[in-house]
């Protein structure tokens, strides 16, 4: 037995000749003269197919498997041989081709262009699609390729908890969960509610381990149905101690390089695909972004740039722009798309318009926050350094109005706390990045969303 | 800046000479004579933590160190210096001590032994012990080494949903996920539950990409407090098409000794520890599980074992043992602590006793389903090849009652199924194989159990 993604390993390497080979796999397509057929058979190991060459002369089989139809799983013993004059470098010339999975006729995924709207009604079979086979090989790549980041530089992987009494945010929006009981927070003994994000939790860790993160499924209740937003979705949330804002945007450049240079050599199949079909700049852009230094510039910066470009006549819908407004997503995709044409950090927010755990600066008035802007998508990162006095926290706090229990956070600055900062990138979010398909309900195995859910 | 692990490193390679270094950490201990004083640092990047030696005629403020307390941050500028003759291979001679967190005199971690009950209530500063050090570095090699194996042999990671309609197991026992609209189950207009495992939700991909795997957090609302049940938990669960049972056991047995191996490989010191403080074997049966081969016996025959046991005089607290009984903890733990001290698979069970989706033998009595039973732990990985004929699964949906939507799941059969098999390994509980840490609670981040939640 062997696979298509091991034949091409060794045709790369020059070990392959012709030799006996055995396959599993689907079939894509198939088709005949009536003497000899060609079956596109895609056993997942690689985006490409591998075509197999059946004969009536030289199968047994040959009227059996002229009917063989796609979607099919099939077992094909066969002989490879190169093909250096063809476009693919090899082929199976067919000795034996067996039917391991028969398909129903009323079989969905039928060969021609499927829409993303009915591809989603059926998850379950929308994976053996060409965009979906590139999606998820690049999905789980760029999963690894993260992992191997973070580990390679020393950083602790925390599994924060998923149920929890916390509420990072404090922006409400969260799914509670509960049991069957008469008292629905019988099981806990009090209101639980799924993670809106690890980083309260994983601060205690940093302040152990120097440099950890977290990543898992995190979860929004918004009723609200844009291509961005979804109720669960999955979060990196690395955290540094001894780091200050800075060293945080170091990190987060560093990291998303790593991981974008990681799928160019490894996923070279898709992203020429993604190239082809969803955006034609795909690869270049993402070439770019791993030589190029992404560019800061402060919040305040930032609305200077916004109003020149409103008085020279560029219109925005959210057209009141002053300092100590919330950017919306028009001003900052006109920042990455039109400004600087490419990632741009924003940094020192407004403290109002950020969360209550941000650093605030010596000017009183802002906080060393960061946010990374990318063209296409408008945030993907959000970070800051964290306030470690425990006083300006605990004001920070009351400001705010954050009445959740967290003296054990406070507690991290009582007991050796230390200049801390971290980030989160919405990893759905750059999963559309890197792959240039625009619905974030495209880019997850089984999309969950305000008003429904199947499976 | 360095660190420890890297000054290590550098030991390691002989490129390390005396030479300025500067370190940040926490203080572990602090004692001095009047003239000459000691801090053990850790910085968390290696479980070794560094001696400071801080002479009063070398830095100006040992007034002011000498009182630094255990859990204070503190930099440190000095010379590294060789020291060949002692215990630790290098000290740092310090020039400089600064105080960059300090630490209340309320701090709750003082140099004594904590228990592990007291130190699950303080779980923001529990990382911060000489255990929590080791476990939650394991925890993360652990981890690491399960992606690193199934990226390696080219399984795709899928991130199967947390929120889910579907019941894997039809056991009941699952948290529901609510929001505070006066219809709680307004937001996705239906029934939503935490997942009780991917497994289902993973198969579709293993029938289009052949090897899959999904890794992430499970579920279940169990009023039970046992030191091996959570009611969050991370599991790792595999698929492949095109397998057996026989070919998923080869899968469990490498991907665990992989791990393991890893372990031993990375995590030496904390190996060490657990072995000296938690369970004098751990080291030796690490290495012989690494080394042997996992026995493999059916049902049937444990079923006879257990009876010779018996007969002989083994005590059974479930002491009617016949064919067709769910085995207890105390028979699996016979057969992996008794009969073979080590790892053994237990295959072929009852099919009444196994989930609706194993597939139904040749005998029409057993399933093809494997656990790996492990000494101390019991059932650490539960598996089996999947029931792959549609009638026979619709038959065995019916007969044991589960009355989910799962035309879907049924789907797979009629469209290219072919046999395929995976396995679920409880991640928490395989970390405590690997440690020696009896209680569960004490092996993961934040503890969820029936009756509390706390951050």
């Amino acid at each position: 037995m062997t696979d298509v993604k091991t034949l091409y390993a060794q045709l790369k390497t020059g070990e392959l000749t012709s030799k006996k080979v055995t396959l599993q796999g689907w079939v894509k397509t198939n088709r005949n003269n009536g003497t000899v057929g060609f079956i596109e058979l895609s056993d997942g190991s690689a985006f490409k197919s591998m075509q197999i060459v059946y004969e009536k002369t030289k199968i047994n089989n040959f009227s059996e498997v002229d009917k063989f139809r796609t979607g099919s799983a099939l077992r094909v013993h066969g002989e490879l041989v190169l093909t250096p004059d063809l476009k693919q470098p090899f082929e199976v010339q067919a000795t034996e081709v067996i039917l391991v999975g028969d398909v129903a006729e009323d079989y969905p995924l039928q060969k021609k262009r499927h829409t993303p709207e009915f591809l989603r009604e059926i998850a379950h079979l929308r994976p053996r699609t060409n965009t979906n086979i590139a999606l998820f090989r690049v999905r789980s790549e760029l999963t690894f390729a993260l992992h191997k980041y973070f580990h390679e530089n020393n950083f602790i992987y925390v599994h924060t908890p998923i149920i929890t009494a916390n509420d990072a945010e404090g922006a409400g929006n969260v799914f509670d969960v509960v049991t069957e009981h008469k008292n629905p927070h019988h099981f806990f003994g009090k209101k639980a509610s799924l993670t809106v994000s690890g980083q309260l939790h994983v601060e205690p860790f940093a302040l152990t381990f120097g440099k950890v993160y977290t990543f898992g499924p995190t979860f929004r209740a918004e009723e609200s149905n844009t291509t961005r937003h979804a109720a669960e979705f999955w979060m990196l949330e690395p955290e540094m101690a001894f780091t200050d804002n800075a060293g945080n945007m170091d990190v987060i450049e560093a990291s998303i390089k790593y991981a974008v240079q990681h799928l160019l050599t490894t996923c070279p199949d898709e992203i020429n695909f993604f190239t082809q079909f969803y955006e034609k700049t795909l690869r270049t852009r993402l070439e770019a972004l791993v030589q190029s230094k992404v560019l800061r510039m402060t919040y305040t910066e930032a609305i200077k740039v916004l109003q020149e470009a409103q008085a020279n006549g560029t219109k925005f819908q959210f057209n009141k722009i002053e300092w100590g407004i919330d950017l919306a997503s028009e001003h900052e995709r006109y920042l990455c798309e039109v400004y600087t044409n490419g990632p741009i950090f924003v940094t020192d927010y407004p403290k109002d318009i950020k969360a209550f755990y941000m650093r605030l600066n010596d000017d009183g008035k802002t906080v060393a926050a960061c946010d990374l802007l990318v063209p296409g998508i408008g945030e993907l990162v959000g970070g800051s350094q964290r306030e470690d006095r425990y006083d300006v926290l605990k004001q920070k706090m009351a400001e705010q109005g954050v009445d959740q229990d967290l003296d054990w956070y406070l507690d991290l600055r009582k007991y050796g706390g230390t200049p801390h900062a971290g980030f989160g990138i919405g990893f759905d979010r750059l999963l559309m990045y890197v792959t240039g398909i625009a619905n974030i309900r495209d880019v997850q195995p089984y999309a969950r969303a305000y008003g429904s859910i199947k499976y």
